[in-house]
């Protein structure tokens, strides 16, 4: 894969955020320290979340902080997603999640088929960008992935398949039996979300995953608090994480 | 309360490590800044767990730990722990452990009640500490709390009786009735450590207690690994919770 394209390019305050586009459907973001040489540094993998993509503001901020603590971090936009074009099924399933929220119907038997469909398009694209991404000066594996809620149903089946993937913090998930076989061949350290009052994912079913893990290194953190209340230490502690697994 | 003696002193590295003992039965270690004016800074209290005391090295390693992160520690030896008189309960209970632990009988049928009957006698011990150690000139309430297995039977009990401690880290410690009232009337800021595959305390049972409390900021983390396999780097998770809780 050799056509890597940087569409755009912006530097500020020491981190060099470069957008780009890889064949025909790739696109995404690429932080990197600033200063020449570029440093060399592991990367790690942003999975967006649904309905996001790879310029949304949490991207951006994990990004920027990534690279200040000493690594790169690359997002790619999610089939479906960004400026990408929605399939039949995408309008479909975005609908009936739409449905389901409004009528306080459980959303986790839409969401999580759905986005394990994604992750079958999604994982060949990372795949792509991680051939494209090494070839360049000053990346260094292997990576990191950090990604949750459709992040993790894209990034659990990523780690399975791809052995560059060397730590991963997921969180805010389903159990699912397909899911959980591929979490099951992941051995590498994991660090695991999990909201204790989660309005939409039951206790035991992000447990069930958490415990679906291979990994002999596996924390789960597990906050009080709603599905969208993760805490903001927690990128501090995702941090750390990685500095404790990618540092040779 | 105006007993307090310092019976030795040392310093090593920064860190002033001073003996005490208070009344009869008090005995403990002061781990402080050595830097004269001592600086002022908050205090952690260590709770030691079963068959330990407050000289053990987890003790002195975390004491040393928390001066160096701008922290007071203290330490106190639980009732029959250390150099302290055993009762005929204390022979009784500690032969029974011995006996269910080499017969593979299990064992928190008779840690939790033993313990909790050792917090009625220490709860009032860790009060007067904290009355003497107050008025010391450089340390600053409120305090912090961090006590695993027994030290969780004597903190959380301590905790719920006195508004003094503001933030806390327990776990590695099974379910109980009288326990989780406790908890129940605890509202501070909790980090819980629980072993996802400890040999002698149910998951469902650490997840129980855990879930008992009754704080709004609450963070769950659930390492792989057996009873004793505590990860180390828990250690520098303690210290930025109390950083961003006992900081004002």
């Amino acid at each position: 894969m050799t056509d890597l394209q940087f569409i755009s390019t912006t530097t500020t305050d020491g981190v060099l955020e470069r957008e780009f586009t890889l064949g025909d459907s790739i696109h995404g973001m690429l932080w990197s320290p600033a200063a020449p040489p570029a440093r060399s540094a592991p990367l790690v993998l942003l999975g967006h979340g649904g309905g996001r993509d790879a310029k949304a503001l949490p991207m951006v901020g994990r990004g920027r902080h990534l690279v200040a603590a000493g690594f790169h971090a690359v997002a790619i936009d999610a089939p479906g997603h960004g400026e990408r074009p929605r399939t039949a099924l995408d309008d479909q399933q975005i609908a009936a999640m739409q449905e389901a929220m409004s009528t306080g119907v459980p959303v986790g038997p839409i969401v999580v088929p759905y986005n394990l469909h994604l992750a079958e398009r999604a994982v060949p694209e990372w795949q792509a960008t991680l051939d494209a991404l090494e070839q360049l000066p000053g990346i260094d594996g292997p990576f990191g992935y950090f990604g949750l809620n459709m992040g993790t149903a894209i990034g659990v089946p990523l780690a399975a398949a791809d052995a560059r993937v060397a730590a991963a913090v997921f969180g805010i998930f389903w159990y699912d039996g397909t899911l959980a076989e591929h979490a099951r061949r992941i051995t590498v350290p994991v660090e695991f979300l999990l909201q204790w009052d989660d309005q939409h994912i039951p206790r035991d079913s992000g447990l069930a995953l958490f415990d679906a893990f291979a990994s002999t290194e596996k924390s789960l953190h597990a906050n009080a608090g709603a599905h969208k209340e993760v805490p903001r230490f927690e990128v501090e502690s995702m941090v750390r994480f990685f500095d404790r697994h990618l540092r040779s």
